[in-house]
C-alpha cells in the first residue's frame, strides 16, 4: 500500500506539472486571439507581428507537453483513468496549438487588409466573434482544470452562437461583394478570418468534450449541431 | 532474455495490428478524396452522399486506433523508440481523420454547387489538385509502412506544387467574381474547397514529417515553405 500511494502521488505531481504547462499555453493562446482581432481592427501591423512571433512559443510548449506526457506514460505506465487523463492532455494541447495557428493566420492577413479600404464595420464584427471564442477558450480551460462537466456542456451550447455569427457574416460579405466588386479581395480575406474564428469555437467544443469524457467516461452526444450551415443553406 | 523477447514480439504484433487499421483508414480516406472530387465535377449528389456516409466509418476507425494504442501503452509500457512508434500512430490517425473531414466538407458543397451555373472549368482544376493530394496521401502511407525517409522528404517537397495550384486558383476565382457578380457565391464555395484540398496536402506533409522523425529521431527542418501565400501576396 505504501508503495502504491507513492506511485499515485508521483503520477499526480507529474500530471500537475503538465497541467500547469497547459494553462500557460492556454494563456498565450487567449492573448493571441485578442491581439489578432485588435490588430485587424486597429490596423496595427506591429501587434500582428507580435502574434506571429508568439505562435512559435506556443508550438514549443505543445512539443514540450507531448514529450512530458510521453515520458510520464513510459515512466509510470498509468492504467485506465490515469492513462485517460494523460492522453487528454495531449489532445487539449493539440487543440490549443490549432487555435493558436488560426490566430496567427488571422494576424498574417492584417498586413494585407491594412492596405485595402475597410469593408463596412466587418472587422468589428470579427472582433466580437473573437471575443466570444476567447471566452469559450477561457471557460474550457477552467472546466478542464476543475473537471467541471456542467461548464463544459454550457461551452458546447455556446458554440452555436459563434456559428450563427459566422453564418450572418458570410451573408453580409456576399452582399458587399455583389454591391461593389472592389470589395471582393478584402471580403475573401475577411471571410477566411471569420471562418478561422468559427473553427476556434470548434476546438473549444472539442476541449469541452474531452472534459465531459474525463468526468463521465462517456463521449457527449454525437448529435450536436454542426458548425457551418453555409454549405447547405446558401443557395445564392 | 526469453521474457524480454516475448515482450518485444508481443509489442510488435500489437503495433502491426494497429498499423493494419491505419492502412484500412488510409484506403477509405483515399477513396473519399477521389469520390468527393468526382462528385463535384460530375455533379453526382449520390456519390457525394456516399462520401459523407463513409466519413462516419473513418471516425469510428480513428477512435478504435486511439483506444488500441492507449491499451498497448498501458499493457506494454513501451519505452523510447517503441513509445515513439505508438504515439506516431495516434498522430497519423489524427491526420487521416482531418483529411477525411476535408473530403466530407467538399462533398457537402457538391449539392449546393450543383444548383448553380458552373464557373469555367474550375471543378476540373480542383479535381487535378485532389488527384495530387490523393497521391501524396498514398505515398505518405507507403513511406510510413516502409519507414522510408527519402520518400517522405519527397512528399514534403511535392506539397509546394499543391500550394502553387491553390494560389493560382485563388487568383482565378478573384477574376471570375470581378467579371460577373453572379459568380460570387459559387466562387466562395469553390475557394473553400480548393483551400480544403490545399490543407489535405499540409496533413500529408505532417504525416511525412512523422515518418522522418520515426526514422531519424529528429524533426525535419522547421524552415519549410508555408502553405498559402495569398495572405501576403494578394494585394488586389
Amino acid at each position: 500500500m505504501e508503495k502504491q500511494n507513492h506511485i499515485v502521488s508521483a503520477f499526480d505531481r507529474d500530471l500537475e506539472k503538465i497541467q500547469a504547462q497547459i494553462m500557460k499555453m492556454g494563456g498565450l493562446v487567449e492573448d493571441a486571439i485578442r491581439q489578432a482581432a485588435t490588430s485587424l481592427e486597429t490596423r496595427d501591423e506591429d501587434l500582428a507581428e507580435k502574434v506571429r512571433a508568439a505562435d512559435k512559443q506556443i508550438d514549443v510548449l505543445e512539443a514540450q507537453i507531448n514529450e512530458n506526457a510521453a515520458r510520464v506514460i513510459a515512466l509510470r505506465a498509468p492504467a485506465a483513468i490515469d492513462l485517460r487523463m494523460i492522453l487528454s492532455v495531449m489532445k487539449i494541447s493539440a487543440n490549443l496549438e490549432r487555435i493558436g495557428d488560426y490566430a496567427k493566420n488571422m494576424a498574417k492577413r492584417t498586413s494585407v487588409l491594412s492596405k485595402m479600404p475597410p469593408v463596412s464595420d466587418s472587422t468589428g464584427a470579427i472582433r466580437r466573434m473573437a471575443r466570444l471564442a476567447e471566452e469559450m477558450l477561457k471557460d474550457a480551460l477552467d472546466a478542464y482544470i476543475r473537471r467541471d462537466a456542467t461548464l463544459a456542456a454550457e461551452i458546447i451550447a455556446r458554440d452555436e452562437d459563434l456559428d450563427q455569427m459566422y453564418n450572418a457574416l458570410f451573408r453580409e460579405f456576399l452582399t458587399y461583394m455583389m454591391e461593389d466588386p472592389r470589395n471582393i479581395t478584402a471580403c475573401m480575406h475577411l471571410h477566411f478570418i471569420a471562418k478561422n474564428v468559427e473553427r476556434m469555437g470548434d476546438h473549444c467544443t472539442s476541449m469541452a468534450e474531452q472534459v465531459i469524457y474525463l468526468v463521465t467516461g462517456a463521449h457527449p452526444d454525437e448529435a450536436r449541431p454542426k458548425a457551418d450551415d453555409t454549405s447547405v443553406s446558401t443557395r445564392g
